[in-house]
């Protein structure tokens, strides 16, 4: 039932080696069986049709609801989706990624401003703050805070993950599909489930905290030269799993250099628009 | 060095009943002694000048940058504020919250277009992508997966944490104090560290999980009743912490009600466009 027991001994050096590559791990300092968990972190593109547990749904958004919420203003719901025609519609809007037709569990995740405003309508009141891009804002990170701690409750469990930002290809369709009402956007996707065992990918290292934490000020010194010692980390990853061989700066070349990288997702703002978000 | 090994029989019914109040537990599943650390977060504004461990600090952050990110761009960094000069200005900013100039770790989590735009500019390309809403919030969702790992990372190590948004009446203040190149804003911040006794608080309950969680479509229906027994276990948990008692929806009221109540963050998008974010 857990992972979370297992001796840690000698983990710890793994996992910094794994996520930063043997010459950029951090002088990290304590460490635990939870640690073990997130450090282990891998996005799961392969699922099997093994059901999971009975009431693991449940715990994975009380482990969701646990998370802070801006003034507990609650601004986020999720949204369960089982029925196949509809996992069906949600992969052509993501690309056609097949694993959201696969996993036992896939939820849309939703910046939700219209539980308060329907508060509001019944008590009489009126929410001034609701149209403003910063309540938007609250929602979507607030979302994003408790899908966090879904991930690391599913992981904790043996179970893996894969986000799909990639709903946000077409919001609207995704609002119809799920009867969302005005005030509503699914943010983002997730498929929680059992890995195939082709697809347990390695851990994917990441740039060395030299490069992403700073202190006291801003810092960009030697910023080129840990890009580029990161480019080799990343085709040496990319090669070892027989992708195509890539630099990171390529990769973030190809996803945001042209706009065709984005799927549809440049405009965003037209489809917040009419799905009840003024963005004021 | 860890409480992720404490035993947890009885844990989960006491954890579910302290999160949504005995009349509203959910038949939650599989358990483990990670749900226990995510089950137990509650924000704590009051801590002790006992310092964290050495390498504390370079452990969450490996937590952080474990968390999924969107096509691997790694479009957040994150800043380590020690300097007492800057933490009152930062504490002026989030309205006097004092435990911001107390806490022996402090955080400014930040949406971080600009190391992209550094690389495009360095290897003599263009990110048609970057002036995008769209990918600002990719930026503010990557670092809020990575703050929540920092965060559970924390708690498992026996330390609290509290989020401040209130960073946000004031972004470009914050930019300014901070170096942060155009393309950087700070989401929000992190106080980490050793509670005060008497400002642990008890776990706040939260709506209950049929009034959040939907199957297959979007569904109101008894919307109203779930809120007004929530209203009731806020009232009681209010009671007992002996601040003055409200209900979740006079809660909503004041935060988002008259636009006083966002201390400013309606100007949200206004210091957006000035920070390098044209939110196209």
């Amino acid at each position: 039932m857990t992972d979370t027991a297992r001796p840690t001994a000698g983990a710890k050096t793994d996992a910094l080696k794994l996520r930063y590559g043997p010459s950029a791990m951090p002088a990290a300092g304590p460490w635990n069986a939870t640690l073990d968990v997130l450090l282990g972190h891998r996005s799961v593109r392969g699922y099997t049709s093994e059901p999971v547990p009975a009431g693991t749904l449940e715990t994975l958004i009380a482990a969701a609801q646990s998370a802070a919420t801006s003034s507990n203003l609650q601004t986020w719901s999720v949204l369960s989706v089982n029925d196949a025609a509809k996992r069906k519609v949600l992969m052509e809007v993501a690309n056609n990624q097949k694993h959201i037709t696969e996993s036992p569990i896939f939820l849309c995740w939703l910046a939700d401003l219209s539980r308060n405003g329907r508060m509001a309508e019944q008590e009489g009141f009126t929410l001034e703050g609701l149209p403003y891009i910063e309540t938007f804002l609250v929602a979507a990170i607030d979302a994003a805070l408790a899908a966090q701690n879904a991930v690391v409750a599913a992981e904790s469990l043996g179970l893996h993950t894969v986000y799909i930002g990639a709903l946000r290809n077409d919001p609207e369709r995704v609002a119809k599909l799920l009867e969302l009402p005005p005030g509503v956007v699914c943010v983002f996707g997730l498929c929680v489930g059992h890995a195939r065992a082709e697809t347990k990918s390695e851990v994917k290292p990441r740039l060395p905290q030299s490069a992403i934490l700073f202190h006291e000020r801003y810092d960009t010194s030697g910023e080129a030269e840990k890009r580029r010692a990161y480019d080799a980390e990343m085709t040496a990853f990319s090669k070892r799993h027989e992708m195509s061989q890539y630099t990171w700066t390529e990769r973030v070349k190809s996803r945001l250099g042209p706009l065709k990288g984005m799927s549809g997702r440049h405009k965003l703002k037209a489809a917040l628009r009419s799905l009840g978000f003024p963005l004021s």
